[in-house]
């Protein structure tokens, strides 16, 4: 796709929740492709549900540019699915991604069995390189910074009842200032989804920034409603040059 | 496009500010086009300001289908521009929007004179239909059956750094419940942009529901900061069939 100014952040950049919404874009497309979409799974009563996301970046996609996903399954077992990206834009290869997904029942809302959908680790490609570590296992932030609340309304529902994807990439993200990313770039986000957060939760957001002696920031996240942590992620950014 | 899952709300539906977010971006892909996108008024220290829009739908587009918005200029003088658009989705005629844009002057914020685009008053296309009323004059909320307050973060800034004009649409819907758009469905949506809000100001956002005998909900919503008005806007929902 095209990026358009009105996609844009004060930046002038694809904003990282956008970036993540368009990977989860091209991996639900290619699901879909492969006959193992959320349609198809809605036939046997199963969901796909993301359980954890990292990219690394030289640096976000900008206004203008054409922005293009490429992914590939690099692993497939009865319960989940490893879905690896490449992400060019502009023409210039800028990083990569790596996500986990796990198949649900809707019903019960535990781990189900995609073995129906076995031809499909034919497709797997485990030869292809997705040069970033995995992503990163994250705890709680243990002594929040700062903690806000926000109650999760009608926008920040999706498709299947729950608290979107990157709309807890947004909340986490804006525990930073505006100035913040116009002097540092996010090099790499790590999300890790526990729990499911619904319409009318009451969360809390907490958040923890450290900086090295380089200047780069790394902020942990978590997102926690009634006591029981939702979502954590933590996020690296470096100083613009 | 094709409309993703993953860019769906619980009625797996595209929601309005997605609908409102992708009108604005066909509205800046076709100026572009035409040589007086947002590039090409920078560099005489001009921008495209939305004023005013309004979209009429017989439904919403739907997941798995493609949408397509067509726009054309209907309307053009030195300080503003009237787009139209068609909204097409599944192959169906779905709806139209009308938008009201003006050009102002990025340093001062005032109109600017778009004189030197003028060649562009051809491109106007008054003779196609667009079979909707104007975006609608609005006033403020009288007696707010609600009022909450939300501060503006970092998502919520655009490339302009002004708050995204889909975030106040997304703000104003997020004034009903949830189960309020499972029994009812947006047919009409107009806004008023009045001023521009900024990172980090404190809104306060009204919101009044008034119900007709045949169970057509209209809400009326208001954002003020600091006792300005900045955004207004009118929707009608009808109940689902």
């Amino acid at each position: 796709m095209n990026i358009c100014a009105a996609q844009c952040n004060a930046q002038r950049e694809l904003p990282p929740a956008q970036l993540v919404q368009q990977i989860i874009e091209a991996a639900t497309e290619h699901a879909d492709i492969l006959g193992c979409g959320f349609r198809d799974l809605q036939t046997t009563h199963m969901a796909w549900v993301l359980s954890r996301l990292a990219f690394e970046v030289s640096r976000l996609p900008r206004v203008l540019e054409e922005l293009r996903i490429t992914t590939w399954i690099e692993n497939f077992n009865r319960h989940f699915s490893q879905r690896n990206f490449e992400i060019v834009s502009g023409g210039e290869p800028i990083g990569y991604a790596r996500t986990i997904w796990i198949a649900i029942d809707i019903d019960t809302r535990r781990p189900a069995s995609i073995e129906r959908f076995t031809d499909l680790a034919a497709t797997a490609c485990d030869d292809r390189p997705c040069p970033i570590a995995p992503p990163a296992k994250l705890r709680a932030v243990a002594e929040p910074g700062s903690a806000r609340e926000y109650i999760f309304r009608v926008s920040d529902i999706d498709f299947n009842r729950h608290v979107n994807s990157a709309r807890y990439v947004e909340l986490m993200l804006n525990s930073l200032a505006l100035e913040t990313f116009d002097t540092h770039t996010v090099k790499r986000f790590d999300i890790d989804f526990k729990h499911e957060a619904h319409f009318a939760d009451v969360a809390e957001v907490g958040s923890k920034v450290t900086e090295d002696d380089n200047g780069t920031l790394t902020m942990d996240c978590d997102i926690t409603v009634a006591e029981t942590l939702r979502t954590l992620s933590r996020t690296i950014l470096t100083p613009r040059k």
